[in-house]
């Protein structure tokens, strides 16, 4: 691997020789311009990256899934192997502590590995066989067999909040590659060096495990242009972004015009509300201030996870509660945000919401030039279903307290909210009857439930749904994190009295990779 | 069951009492009008569907599997119940044989015992755990368990040329009921009375199995306005739809308009290509045009899977078996078509084809006044690929020959070939070189690929694929035939740390349903 750093776009094995222009990383601690320069990739970079991924398609879907499994395991190491380079860079480029930014290193190359493993042991390629029987009447039954294979190429859109486990080497880039799709990333400005080395520790891990060269390719430069142009391109066949929904929806609105549409799958936007039910508030009303304290400035509150609305009951111990979180919100220490446009959007719905009649601003928030203080709203339930824009996400340490008088506040909230990644309930013996109702109500409306715990975490497992109904995603079927995420990139293929040669070995009659399989409508491997 | 046709909407368990208009079925073979009228749905009852369905979706989801799986076995038997009175009907309004009709019928109500039997089974619902680590470092691990839950009330449209297995009680129906969607199926006008007939047999089902009012209502009237205002109606969560790529894409444009987009599965066109191999022709070529007419001509050629194209290799075989299928073709009777829209656009068609001087019509179509003749037409390679538009699916008994010269003429083809619901190779010893490149290449393109057998013919079992990529179907991840078809309408929900009496009961530890799972990574019972 290279030592230095070169600013520039890498295509396929080689490094861009254009430039669409100068962009530059910043220290989102001071602000000030880091070195080197990147060099915008130009629109003919851009096509060719694309048209090389889908060149190196045929050929890397084709390699055994032992050396996709391989490949991913090196690029895990390979990024263990930037060290504290590494985490150095992407400390100054994002602000994160360093206790986390390992943290998201370790989460980034452990969720490599799942994959390998998983598709290693390749029961997810989701095998079916149904045998021929010639005698039946009134006509003889085919030989039918089919699994899932990979759809393309896929264009991966880089998060300005995980510069390592949702970017370049993160969660879409190791499905897409897990199950043999070649990836074309798009590099986030705000962390462009950050990109570079883990686009070097990734290339370096196609080259030396044998890959074909256009199975991965880096591009820096402006988000839109560069976005807009990739999800257009004919050879691209899929598209993660996690960022805004403005951003998200462009790409969607892209893919759905193209002559042949094709899935983008984007993690937009997302409120996550916690429903505080009230012998939990009674029992343990202290103990939950200060774990919504932790959840909603962990990371500076930048997570799409982050709990940005919670239900709590009207009366003294709720004001308890709303006084605990209140004391506690304001003893937290401003902090960096991400990036310059982020701390303004921050620092502009704070303010509004600050001077907003509407609501009661607990902690109103004093941001500095540069650092982002926590922020506490309050209103009565009445007030927030009448003003649905009270929703709207306050992305960073944020959150706004609803009182509700009756339960069935909660369950109407439920109804008019918008889809979300996650909901909370904080709940307590006496409280089933009401749980029972909100997780019934919930369950169509977001993609995780989370119980007398806090939404911030997404735990890499196969159980984990990382997703939930529009607009937390254009698409609810599905979930960025976790085992059934590769299941995004894939589509079942058939295959009708094929000879045995042309068969995928998951669907040969001896089973030679032993996968779990539905042969004859029965499971087994 | 009433013995009457009323000629009227099953709304609930109710019957329309407003009227838009009315409708007619007519005599396929005839063109005489039959009774009773057919009182199109207002808009306010469309609406008030809809609504019922969102209403009986929390109820009916709740169903314990064995309730639903009941559910579906009495429409099965009630629809054999309706004995040859269905079968004369569906005869009468399309034209097709008894036989067929039988065939369907046992095809439709073996695919509703399928589903039954896969519900009761219960592995589908991929059920995953991974338990709590409260040791874990550097943070406990949570409990985390997920499974794929129903997404809401489906809109369902009755195809055209399939009155049961892809209408009011087929496949779109049996999968969405089976996993626990409410359905609002809008009947297809060509063939009321034997939609009624199935509606009324699918609500004696639900009001005798004790299902919720609301699980399923049935419409009749207009396409488009009906068809529209579903799609768009909150309480809507998805739609399945069979028919023309126009039609298709006019419910998945509405549907990506509305404020929560929802997917819409839609199975619109195809044209099947045929690729017959240089030693497959030598060796059975005669044989080769006599399973080609076969397949053209069935159900006078009006079926999805129909070979709309047939790639030959130039040269005296090709010419054998070219004349002995134009031979075939040209002694095959005229027939009725299923209704006088169908019959007007395939003599459109192919009477238009006849006169082009870019193919030769080896079969000119003489269609009669209601009936179809079969028509075949042949081209050279070059020409073809020159000429997309020569590639236009001709919806009934018709296909296009297209001589290639050499084989990689072939992989052209592939390569801009739009996305199809099958490819079938016709191969024999010596040509396995061509048909494993044809495989790689066809394998991104098509959901099916048939090895020397014909398209026609849609087996309903686990392993089967019936999608493909756009346009064959908006969204080619998924397919409409097979054990698979049920995954449409469901997406993973996720519970975190959560109370045992909490969790459906495929999520509890003791696995109660004894269904497959992932339990912290290792799939077992």
């Amino acid at each position: 691997m290279t030592t230095e750093l070169l600013g520039k776009s890498i295509i396929g094995y080689g490094r861009s020789e254009a430039s669409a222009g100068l962009l530059y990383g910043n220290s989102a601690t001071t602000g000030e311009r880091l070195q080197p320069a990147y060099h915008s990739a130009t629109n003919e970079e851009t096509a060719r990256a694309a048209e090389m991924a889908g060149a190196a398609f045929p050929a890397y879907r084709a390699k055994p899934a032992r050396e996709r499994a391989a490949f991913l395991r090196k690029i895990a190491e390979n990024l263990e192997g930037l060290g504290d380079r590494l985490v150095e860079r992407v400390v100054t480029e994002t602000a994160l502590p360093e206790a986390r930014v390992k943290g998201e290193r370790a989460r980034t190359c452990g969720q490599l590995r799942f994959f390998a493993d998983m598709i290693e042991e390749g029961s997810w390629v989701d095998a079916r066989i149904d045998r021929a029987d010639s005698e039946r009447k009134p006509a003889p039954k085919p030989d039918i067999r089919s699994m899932l294979r990979p759809l393309g190429p896929v264009a991966v859109f880089c998060a300005s909040n995980f510069p390592l486990a949702f970017s370049v080497a993160g969660g879409d880039t190791a499905t897409a590659l897990a199950c043999g799709c070649p990836v074309v990333v798009k590099a986030h400005m705000s962390h462009p060096a950050t990109a570079e080395l883990c686009g070097e520790a990734l290339m370096a891990a196609a080259q030396s495990t044998g890959m074909p060269e256009g199975v991965f390719s880096l591009l820096f430069g402006e988000g839109t242009r560069i976005g807009q142009a990739l999800v257009a391109h004919p050879a691209i066949k899929a598209a993660g972004f996690t960022g805004s929904r403005t951003g998200g929806l462009a790409l969607v609105k892209t893919a759905q015009s193209r002559p042949d549409p094709i899935p983008v799958y984007a993690e937009m936007s997302s409120v996550n509300p916690v429903f505080v039910l009230p012998n939990a508030l009674a029992q343990r009303g202290a103990q939950i201030a200060a774990g919504l304290h932790g959840s909603v400035t962990l990371g500076v509150g930048q997570f799409c996870t982050n709990p940005g609305l919670v239900l709590v009951p009207e009366g003294g111990a709720g004001d308890g509660l709303a006084s605990a979180l209140a004391e506690k919100l304001r003893g937290t220490a401003p902090a960096s945000m991400l990036n310059a446009t982020i701390f303004k959007s921050y620092s502009k719905i704070v303010t509004t919401r600050s001077g907003d009649a509407r609501v009661r601003a607990l902690v109103a928030a004093s941001n500095g030039e540069r650092t982002a203080s926590a922020a506490l709203f309050e209103t009565d339930a009445p007030t927030f279903l009448k003003n649905p824009d009270l929703a709207e996400e306050m992305f960073g340490p944020a959150t706004i307290l609803i009182r509700y008088g009756k339960f069935e506040d909660t369950l109407d909230m439920v109804r008019h909210m918008e889809g979300n990644l996650t909901a909370t309930i904080q709940m307590a013996a006496g409280d089933e009857d009401a749980a029972a109702k909100l997780v019934a109500a919930l369950e169509t409306r977001v993609g995780r439930i989370v119980f007398n715990g806090y939404p911030t975490g997404v735990e890499v497992c196969q159980a984990m749904v990382h997703g939930g109904p529009y607009p937390a995603t254009p698409d609810g079927r599905t979930t960025s994190v976790g085992g059934r995420a590769i299941e995004r990139w894939v589509r079942a293929v058939c295959w009708q009295d094929s000879p045995v040669e042309l068969l995928p070995e998951e669907l040969r009659d001896d089973n030679p990779r032993g996968v779990m399989r539905i042969v004859d409508g029965v499971r087994g491997r």
